[in-house]
């Protein structure tokens, strides 16, 4: 087959937008190896010089306002966010802080005056900034921090301070180098009284470099990976900023002293603010998935090429990819790549649906209001959407990149083949920007409560409290607990009792029934498990504890087929021809494989026959088979540039 | 409990020689940052010196006999070197190549001549050398290797060459930089006719450090990590060696080129020399099971102060160790390291008993003799129990590893906090000293034949070949297939019918029963299809290929057994009260997890039912929070010095 077909279709809508970061890559592939022959912080200076590079290129000016010197198209912004993850990802992180998370605060948190005073610096890379979240005594649970912002009328200014070590900003990219400016998030202070967590823009370096009076900035030092970008530590000393300082979109603070919001719960409005930031998330889980397809072209084509060992009949060595252990280990990781390729630009058309930007222009951005009752709905979904593809995607790129490591032995293992860096440089995904853990129970806490009130805090004793108080009742009756597998069963015929295990395994209805039956039936498992709890008395930190497992896989069995429906989708609006039939194959091999994974729990809860658990593992390996004369094309097919796979181990010759 | 008895025990009859690694780890505790201070070539440097000083301090000679100035203690060298696992990982390794591949080749390869000119000069570090096997062209395939020694008897040389770029000698620690000489493997041609692979001391580098003559260095350059190793790439251009330069123990090369062995069958031969080469996975396992106490040590410690997210009642937040999914993630394998420990201790015993040498002298050594009938069978079990070991053990640092890294979130990631060095270092493990899919293979074949002629040729062809042609039969015959599992069913009583689906659960016999039923069925199941395969006409290449799933699981199957009953020995033999109580409580959870992690298999199978399965994992949760308040004391018992785990994030005085 011809993978240009193909490739074109994954392109999709944005296929511009990545053709120019895919055309970007040939001047900054220079970037790949910069973390072996540069010092770190003449790394991070290059890294900083490509930023601008690609500044001048249009990248972050795709994603803004058209009147801040944007071109209003969020989709393409995303989608040549993804695509910098093919090239080297300490570039790509560092715009993520620069443009996303930073200018993104000030878009999104700020009101008109902000942006009229920074946006287009920010995203002209001449004001370059930081996202001042994280601190060191606290990451995940960010309502907790430390730093306070207090309000003193006599100035009109407001009192940055880290009280205690813990409070310290940690990790911060942009910090320990580069940044003149943080996105500041602290507990806000007026008039005596907390408001919780809000974010401000304070000054922390002068234009020298030098760090501004009452600010102390440090360095993370060496780490694992993304060694290019300055992660630093801030420690503020009672540093005055003035009363415009403050982020106020959401809340404003005037000259007496006086606190508003239009939001009244302080939970609601400081997930409303959080929500806002959504960005992050979306675009971290495109990378990790670009990420893995780098992986995945290097050692598919090294399979292809490598031989091993004896095949009869032959002079030749056999293929590594002929070996069904090779298929087994690398093509359905290929298959699920695929998988949340579609998941992710699903992901990505809500996400510009609700944010604003036609995919082309923008169709202009409210401003200093909250959101609506409709999208507060919508935006809560994505947000849950968000979270679980990015949980699974990164997880899947730590996967993929260890398994393409061991698959390709000791070349593997050496710098210069690249997939030393990709293992590096990922592995902090699954962390950061919410850890994985923690954001599959913030899905499983959306699917529980079914949106509904769903301001509760984030946190395991919000959740257990917020469950018992008010949800589960709601879930409970809804879903008919009691007989919902009884009821699950009628929709989908369960085939384990049919004489041909064989029968309908490739039918997409049945791994679609499968994914929802699972999906289901943990999510009301869990309910009634806390609310089983809750009414016994017992503590709801240790009711919420004590099923903390069931809610993660809950929440994972929940984005399975929210991933597997998007694959299906994308099969079925497939150009006709080989281009659909290798996608349905794929598809095939993704679902099975999925169901493969699982089928101790299916069997568990009566929805797979021993025998007809064998014949999946069976048809898995069939498929694998299938799949494989067409692995070559199918990485080919993510369109990564040459400057970014060809690496020594493999033999350019044998992928043109 | 205090961890003082647990420690004792565990570090079993080698205390000293582990005690002795542990003192000096604080002299080179300055390598632990070493690739982050200086350029690679500094720290290649800096790793040699240190090499020198643990020379010095007596680790490589106790592996030694006395006669060459060792101490005859195989046992104690080997304690030791899985100890230096919990310091620098690169001085490890560079030890491992100088003292365990270059000398271990000329001792057991070679014969009183090598012995006496190069050994001593080998153990005390003055003559540095290479083990040249690994080929750019052929890894695990060791049979097929390009290099060609070839005899002239008109000189009385042999004349060593790469003919073609895949023959070259590649990824070969000390050959960049510090290796004067190397044990090469090559095609031994003599009158025209190859005799397969042997061993041949070749000098590479003058006093000077210049490459000699025909002969071209090069540098592997950077390497995932390990980059304290001189990894490098050699080339021969028909280089010239004397006739001695044969490690003759098994094959001779008489002046006229008349080539005589003892071990007739070429295969055989080969195997045998290569058998006496078992050190270097019997290390390597040990020593990622040891690196994998040091992430564990720093992440259980870690997750013991490091608190996130409120408890109710209570004005702290809850500790990470207190979160069930956090004891899911850690001490499942936290088990498993207890269980390798002393499946590790075992394989150890076994090695000292067959490969010479008390536990504290030498009872001199066997030489220039095959070795007889009942010491061959020995031997392949031995080689066969240390290729699983090294597979299981390898492969659980990865993931014990991956998981630490993860559970201590952005500070994880930060080198300081070691978690970085520890996986790059390991990575390289499952794929080095024989890649561990390839080793699992091993061990299946092994078993499959039942040790009887099991000389055939390590590759997938022979192993079908082989069994095809005389094993399958046997294997049939011998365990009554088609009623293996109804015989098993009686030896195992199947409690899955039981009404109560906890019974018996803690039960060791259970436990040892379920694995046994695994391994023996699998295996059984191999064998089927290999002879079904066979008996139809399909070519041996594909019957094998269409089971290798089938045949690596089955190696895993056994090597799980074999950890298992390594464990339930370590219990019984502990000292009787808390050290033997907390040893059973994670036996317990090891012999659960693993029967957990298998469940689709047993129920797939008929042994285990849906609602015992569930009863399994709700045991394991229990055992979880069962060992969770010893969590610190049982990594406390590993005795990682405090230099190789008191870092950043850790406060000190909490476990202390």
């Amino acid at each position: 087959m011809s993978a240009t077909g193909l490739r074109d279709y994954l392109d999709g809508p944005y296929k511009a937008a990545r053709d120019v970061v895919r055309e970007g890559l040939a001047e900054h592939a220079g970037l790949l190896d910069a973390g072996l022959r540069l010092t770190r912080d003449e790394y991070r200076d290059e890294v900083l010089a490509m930023l601008q590079q690609i500044t001048a290129d249009g990248h972050p000016g795709r994603g803004f306002p058209k009147e801040y010197g944007g071109q209003g198209d969020l989709g393409g912004f995303i989608a040549g966010f993804e695509t910098l993850a093919f090239g080297d990802l300490s570039l790509m992180v560092k715009a993520g802080v620069q443009f996303g998370l930073f200018a993104g605060a000030i878009l999104h948190l700020g009101t008109t005056r902000h942006h009229e005073e920074y946006l287009a610096d920010a995203i002209n890379g001449q004001l370059l900034g930081c996202f001042a979240m994280t601190e060191t005594g606290h990451g995940s649970n960010v309502q907790a921090l430390g730093t306070t912002a207090t309000y003193d009328p006599a100035t009109e200014e407001f009192v940055i301070h880290t009280p205690h070590e813990g409070a310290r900003k940690d990790y911060i990219g942009n910090a320990a180098r580069h940044g003149r400016m943080a996105a500041v998030f602290a507990q806000l202070v007026v008039g005596g009284e907390s408001h919780g967590v809000h974010c401000l823009l304070v000054p922390i370096r002068s234009l020298d470099g030098d760090p501004l009076p009452g600010v102390t900035l440090s360095d993370c030092g060496p780490k694992l990976g993304l060694n290019g970008v300055d992660n630093g530590r801030i420690v503020f000393d009672h540093v005055r900023v003035p009363r415009t300082a403050l982020l106020d979109r959401y809340a404003q603070v005037d000259a007496e002293g006086t606190y508003t919001s239009e939001i009244e719960n302080p939970d609601r409005r400081f997930f409303t603010m959080l929500g806002t930031l959504v960005q992050g998330r979306v675009s971290v889980g495109g990378a990790a998935i670009n990420a893995s397809k780098v992986a995945l072209t290097i050692a598919v084509r090294y399979a292809d090429q490598r031989r091993q060992f004896g095949a009869p009949g032959s002079a030749n060595e056999a293929l590594l990819l002929d070996y069904r252990m090779h298929q087994r280990r690398l093509l359905p990781l290929l298959a699920r790549t695929y998988a949340l390729h579609f998941a992710q630009a699903e992901l990505v058309e809500e996400f510009v649906r609700l944010f604003g930007g036609g995919r082309n222009e923008s169709e202009g951005r409210k401003e200093g209001v909250a959101v609506g009752e409709g999208d507060e709905h919508d935006r809560r979904a994505l947000e849950a959407q968000a979270a679980g593809t990015k949980a699974l995607g990164t997880w899947h790129a730590t996967e993929t990149i260890q398994m393409c490591r061991e698959a390709c032995g000791g070349a593997g293992y050496l710098a210069e083949n690249r997939l030393a860096a990709l293992k590096a440089d990922t592995d902090v995904f699954t962390t950061f920007e919410g850890d994985n853990t923690v954001l599959l129970q913030l899905v499983a806490k959306g699917l529980l409560t079914n949106y509904r009130e769903s301001f509760g805090k984030l946190d395991p004793l919000g959740t257990a409290r917020f469950i018992a108080a008010q949800a589960v009742e709601i879930a409970v009756e809804k879903t008919a607990l009691r007989t919902l597998a009884e009821r699950l069963r009628d929709v989908v015929p369960n085939r384990s009792d049919s004489a041909d295990p064989d029968a309908g395994l490739r039918d997409d209805a049945y791994h679609c029934g499968m994914l929802r039956f699972r999906e289901e039936h943990m999510l009301a498992g869990v309910a009634r498990r806390l609310k089983a709890g809750i009414d016994s008395g017992m503590e709801p930190f240790e009711v919420f504890n004590r099923c903390q497992d069931h809610v993660i896989a809950a929440g994972r069995a929940h984005v399975d087929r929210v991933v597997l429906e998007a694959f299906l989708a994308g099969v079925q609006r497939a150009p006709e021809g080989e281009v659909r039939e290798r996608l349905k194959e794929l598809y095939d091999l993704h679902a099975l494989a999925t169901i493969e994974a699982e089928r101790a729990w299916y069997i568990e809860h009566g929805r797979l026959s021993g025998p007809r658990s064998k014949a999946i593992t069976a048809l898995v390996n069939e498929l694998c088979a299938q799949v494989r004369p067409y692995a070559g094309d199918l990485v080919d097919a993510f369109g990564v540039p040459g400057a970014a796979v060809d690496v020594p181990m493999v033999v350019p010759s044998q992928h043109e």
